[in-house]
This record gives C-alpha cells, sequence and structure tokens, in this order.
C-alpha cells in the first residue's frame, strides 16, 4: 500500500459500489441478535464468544466479496499487502469503509510491529445502544458483554481467509463510557 | 397521497438521506439471527412467531424515525393517509425505500379493501440464503420456515404506533421457489 491516501480512496470507490441498507435497521437488526444471545446464554462471557463466532464466519464470507470487488476496481491487494502495517491500513481504511461506510484509524503498533489498534469513531453496531448501568437489575452480569464483538470475528475470519492467523479484542468502548473503541 | 409518483419521489429522498451500512453485511446478520433462533427453537413456527415479535420491536422504533424523518422533509403522512389504499402506498413505496433502499408494489386489495398484498421485487434480507430442500436431511422441516418473517412483525409494530391494527403474512417466497413474495 503505497499512502494512507490511496486505501482511503480505494475504500471509499468499493463502497460507492456497494448495495446499501439502512443502518438504523442494520444496528437494530444486530440488536435483536445479541439480545437473543443474552437470553440464551446469559453469562456474557459466552455472549462475547457467540458473537466472535459468528463474526468470523460473516468474515470469511465478507473476505470473498472484497477480495473479488478489489480485484475488479483494480486493487490487487495481494501486492500491496507486504507487511502487518499494510494490512491494516486495508482492514481500517478499505474494510471498514466498504461494509459500514466508516473510516477506521490505525494506531498503537507495538515495537515488534506484530500488533496495532483500529479506532472506530462511529460505530454503527451501536446505534440506539444502551448497556444497563451498573446501579441497574442485571447491570452487574452485562459490564462483561462486549456488545460490538461481532468486529473482532469478523476481522479474525476474513484475515484467516487470506492465511493470516490474528487475535482480535476489543480493548475499549464509548458504550462503557471510555472514549472510543 | 396524491399519486403514485409522489410517494416514490418521496421515498427517494427519504432513503437518500439516510445513513446507509452495506446490504450484504445487514442480509449476513440477519442470517445470523435466524439461524439462532432456528438453533434454540427448533420448531419453525416458533421460529416464525419469534421472528415477528423481534420485527414488531424494530417496527415500533423504525415508524418513530420514518414520521421525524418525513415530517422534516415536509411530507405531512396525517393528511396523505386517507385509507388503507393511501398506507399501503407510503408503507411500499417510502417504508421498503427508506429502509432497504428497495421500492415494492401494492397490488390484490380485496373487494372490501380491507386487504391487500405488497410484493418484493428484491429481497435484501434473502441475500445468499438457500433454504435446505425437502429432500436434503432437517429440509422437511424448515419449509415452514417464513424466514423473511421479520418484514411482517415490522409492519404491523410500525402500523400499531399509527393506530392502524394489521395481521401481515408472507404469502409466496421465491425461497421456496416461487415468484415472488
Amino acid at each position: 500500500m503505497s499512502t494512507k491516501k490511496s486505501a482511503a480512496q480505494a475504500g471509499q470507490s468499493l463502497w460507492s459500489a456497494m448495495p446499501k441498507a439502512n443502518s438504523e435497521l442494520f444496528a437494530l437488526t444486530y440488536g435483536s441478535l445479541v439480545t437473543e444471545l443474552v437470553r440464551d446464554y446469559e453469562d456474557p462471557i459466552e455472549v462475547n464468544a457467540q458473537l466472535d463466532r459468528i463474526g468470523h464466519s460473516i468474515g470469511v464470507r465478507c473476505v470473498d466479496e472484497f477480495l473479488s470487488k478489489a480485484d475488479v476496481a483494480g486493487m490487487s491487494l495481494a501486492t500491496q499487502c507486504q507487511n502487518l502495517r499494510d494490512t491494516a491500513e486495508v482492514v481500517a481504511k478499505m474494510g471498514f469503509k466498504m461494509f459500514l461506510g466508516i473510516q477506521a484509524e490505525v494506531g498503537g503498533f507495538s515495537q515488534d510491529q506484530r500488533s496495532f489498534s483500529i479506532y472506530l469513531q462511529d460505530n454503527p453496531l451501536a446505534t440506539f445502544v444502551e448497556l444497563p448501568g451498573d446501579e441497574q437489575s442485571g447491570g452487574d452480569d452485562l459490564r462483561r458483554l462486549k456488545y460490538s464483538n461481532l468486529y473482532c470475528g469478523v476481522i479474525r475470519g476474513a484475515l484467516e481467509q487470506v492465511n493470516l492467523k490474528v487475535e482480535c479484542n476489543i480493548v475499549r468502548d464509548t458504550l462503557k463510557g471510555r472514549r472510543s473503541e
């Protein structure tokens, strides 16, 4: 990937070519999925694992779409992703853009260049969402819920398909009253 | 509603103002929800009921969004919906357009004007979906699944909020090898 700008431009052109749905309806549907899982599994740690599992199968599917659309648009990712920095840029600037219409930022590379963070300014999954506070009934349990854990599974599943085995976690989440995710 | 064209135009302008997500990601997320419900409830009749219930709460939420956006755009629905024919047009041409970017057609009014059909040429919920055939293992059960039953709940919930009590069912579905839904 030559410059940050080119990944962002590529993301924009992929996004404009995709069929779209209302993102609020998407958020409400995702909310229904999380609600069902919370109802079924009760333990939020298990719900997080299920969201990751579901995300993984979505990611496996999405990456095919992503690679074929990127290929059609003349962006050969095989030559563009030479190292993890390139991959991070493509995930954040092209992947998030193509599927959610948002652009994510990359930062926090570790010294050994083997880990990094992705920052979302907007989180379309969490529109309308408020998690119950500590003081509310049931709130204690849901503090451990990673509401948007689907993202982790999607990234893990998508990268696995291109032979990159990664671990992915949500470190911060504005739903829990912190600045960004 | 004066003409069909005006509902369609209003729908188009509402749609263009909405925040959007990739409709394939939406379809995959909805598919995950249906899969969870099938896993939990097993009986497809119960899954249909759950999809209707979830749709109902989404519809209750969506109609607020719809009315406020329509109001902002200067389309006063209170004066436009004088009878069920008007309502049908608004649901099909504005509602489906605003939330899914597709336009639906209205037809099949009963003689007493108390029932009608909505036809979708595309069904964004069912992208990538294939239901197992009769001959496949487990196929027997899923024949009774109404995969897109969320729509019925959404319509029922949304209209309930404007004091219209309706029944809504999926009559035909291309997923089951018939022409349209």
